[in-house]
């Protein structure tokens, strides 16, 4: 596959930029090398940010429909002032008696089923998955591990090697197995389920064939990097039951679902009526703030536990559990998952509204604030349909508005916006897609024209 | 081996506690599980902390000489008004053009010698290990590694399988191979380099012999957890030639020596004279921040990241800049790698006098703040030197000094106080230590009774 992995990102010579941004970029790539790409055509520099809101250094306002991180909204001042108050305070590690720790650690665990009662503290979304490979390894006694076509979980090199959306220069473990998702291949709902576990099955048989025991299915509940995958709720399931049987544990990786993201639940897989041995967070675990961790059943994680040593210095530290607990907090109180539930619904209904009216819209997906808005028209081929998912996002950008690309083809756009944006914040986004598509469109009548140099 | 991996820590029965914490352990070990284990039989709890001294909730003042992430001092006012300006400001993406990132990366290379020019931010010091171990193999071809007998690197699965300190439970990955270190083999200052050389060219032998090639040389330049060996200064320079040779890479791991904690120079691997290819970096860049960062040359890492898709969702972003920014410019400005120099050895002496004064001190390794104090006495067999570093260590911990152990062994203590430490708390720490041992040394008049008790 040559697909250009990250299509939506700056190129010299492509934008005219103020000789103060091409200098600081000459000293960027010279300092930070090649590992560091800057998003969209023209890079944003942002000085502020407030809400649902970030501002460059000429005071314009961009409205950010992207970033999950921030999922209570940039410079929370709740979040950062129990953040600033921890650290004035103290920040101990875990191998110190701290009762916040504890506090918090219950409070996360009791928004779980209740087969799910045991915790661990990491940085990252990515030491988390990790880590969680480690327990199911562990506990299984096995090496398999199922991914989906283009997931992506993470950049350790135990997790790397589970991410085919990483390309083809990331060496994939001989003990990964990719399976693909019905919704790609075109399955019609109804068949969905009995797709997947085919998939799924076909997966440990190969792996069996060559001697590899299962050890998780690995899924990303809402499948972001394939190009956000939601529907039917349960098609998952019987794949599930599959690894079960084989020996294998279920790993939900919500770092990007969890945490209210879809709206009618606090975590993805709860959409799909499974509970996983192994669940990762991360992202807007801290609304910012370092901070992930691998939550599941006792019986794995005791086993893991018991026997091998695991510390990490900074997971857990008073000052990141603080933050999250400030975090959780507002989670709840502002009944933030509700807000993620309506705003997603009014937004879908603003997105099929624009796409009755003009063409460019080919599917909506999404659970809650997740979107993937599938771009292109009819006859329109894959790397035209790319062309002009990359050419939205960027017109967009233009216009003050943040989004990205995802898919296997890269020709879907992905919103996410923070949750607690409102009805104006959703109506002023469908305007710009609706204007954004106007634009485009004009640029390409009469045929798409490829508008990205190849990299 | 069945030494304990974690000798000084909390076993239910060994200490009366109070039924309050009684009651928050019973709660923590049932949420957080086996892997979170306490230090000290009697567990320490913390609710206030400044520069040297932590507070109990009684109001009791602990002298910390054991937290090296905190190296400024905890709760340093003026990182935190960094930390917290950020904060309400913006927290940028590394994918926005940020200022402040490129400033920070410029000036954190300028510490490094001229050939080391690129940087790529992580969040923490196992993160910073793992990508060194993929540029490592992604620019050699090759996947061997070597590293010393107790090596611990990190807790992500790529590089536990290259930490034998974490004992016999967490498998250690067929690619790598464990050299002894000089030092604790008794072989002479005169011989060390011939003798590490000669235990890296064997290990090279044996890789090949396998049909592996040697991707890195990963050694912890100040050799902590085997338990703090630093000199001669140079010992490592033929090991390294010799790896080179073979076509590999240094890694110099940098997370516990770095940032001036050897006192004479700002990074421990120039006290050998060596100029690595990677240098990891973590615990105190941020002072507790998540932070850290693979520095290297500009070769292995271009051709890692114009390959390999990297990026990682927290490592750069605004906050933890600023925060690292900050203290990085107080290290600076305050001359701590000079003070960590001057205190070093006014505590060496002190410990020499101490030395001379009672038995229990067998040997005292240092660079700057980092010691390595060998505990024992002259028949002792090991079982019983490190049932003395515990008993030390504990007595210490009732005297209100914060200190534990390391070493293949774990006989010696391990001090590593906050880079700020001036003469008064040298000089506490010194009494406190000859006390513990007047204690200890009564409590064992008529030879040592080991009183751990196996786990």
């Amino acid at each position: 596959m040559s697909t250009d992995l990250m299509p939506n990102r700056y190129r010299p010579g492509e934008a005219t930029l103020s000789p103060r941004e091409e200098a600081l970029i000459a000293r960027r790539d010279n300092v930070l090398g090649a590992s560091y790409r800057l998003q969209y055509r023209r890079p944003v520099h942002f000085i502020r940010g407030e809400g649902m809101w970030l501002y460059d250094p000429d005071g314009r306002p961009y409205l950010d429909f992207y970033n999950n991180v921030p999922s209570l909204g940039h410079c929370h001042p709740e979040v950062n002032a129990a953040m600033a108050d921890q650290a004035g305070r103290i920040s101990a590690n875990t191998r110190y008696l701290e009762p916040r720790l504890v506090d918090y650690a219950e409070r996360l665990v009791a928004t779980f089923p209740s087969e799910i009662n045991r915790v661990v503290f990491t940085c990252t979304g990515s030491e988390s998955n990790d880590l969680a490979l480690r327990i199911a390894r562990f506990a299984s006694g096995n090496e398999g591990v199922i991914v989906s076509g283009h997931a992506y979980h993470g950049t350790s090199a135990a997790v790397a090697a589970v991410s085919p959306n990483l390309g083809d220069a990331v060496m994939l473990s001989p003990n990964v197995r990719m399976i693909a998702l019905p919704g790609p291949a075109g399955v019609p709902q109804a068949e969905a389920a009995a797709f997947f576990e085919a998939q799924v099955r076909a997966a440990i048989v190969d792996l069996k064939r060559r001697g590899i025991g299962v050890a998780a299915l690995l899924i990303d509940t809402i499948f972001s990097s394939d190009g956000v995958w939601v529907d039917p709720p349960g098609f998952i399931a019987g794949g599930v039951d599959a690894v079960r049987e084989a020996g294998g544990l279920l790993i939900a990786d919500e770092v990007q679902p969890g945490f209210g993201r879809t709206g009618s639940h606090m975590w993805g897989f709860e959409r799909h009526g499974v509970v996983p041995d192994l669940v990762t967070l991360g992202k807007p675990m801290g609304n910012g703030f370092p901070i992930g961790a691998v939550v599941g059943r006792h019986a794995p994680m005791d086993r893991f536990g018991n026997t091998a040593r695991y510390s990490n210095t900074f997971a857990g530290n008073t000052i990141g559990i603080a933050t999250a607990d400030a975090v959780l907090t507002i989670l709840q109180r502002d009944k933030i998952a509700q807000n993620a539930l309506a705003m997603g619904l009014r937004l879908r209904a603003g997105l099929e509204d624009v796409a009755r009216q003009q063409s460019g819209i080919q599917a909506i997906r999404n659970a809650g604030l997740f979107f993937g808005v599938q771009m292109g028209r009819d006859g329109m081929d894959p790397a035209g349909r790319r062309a002009m998912a990359l050419d939205v996002v960027n017109a967009l950008r233009d216009d003050g508005v943040l989004v990205s690309t995802t898919g296997a083809n890269e020709d879907a756009l992905k919103v996410r916006p923070p949750l607690i944006c409102q009805a104006e914040h959703v109506d002023a986004f469908v305007t710009a897609v609706k204007r954004a598509l106007t634009t485009v469109g004009a640029r390409a009548a009469g045929g798409w024209v490829t508008r990205t140099r190849q990299p």
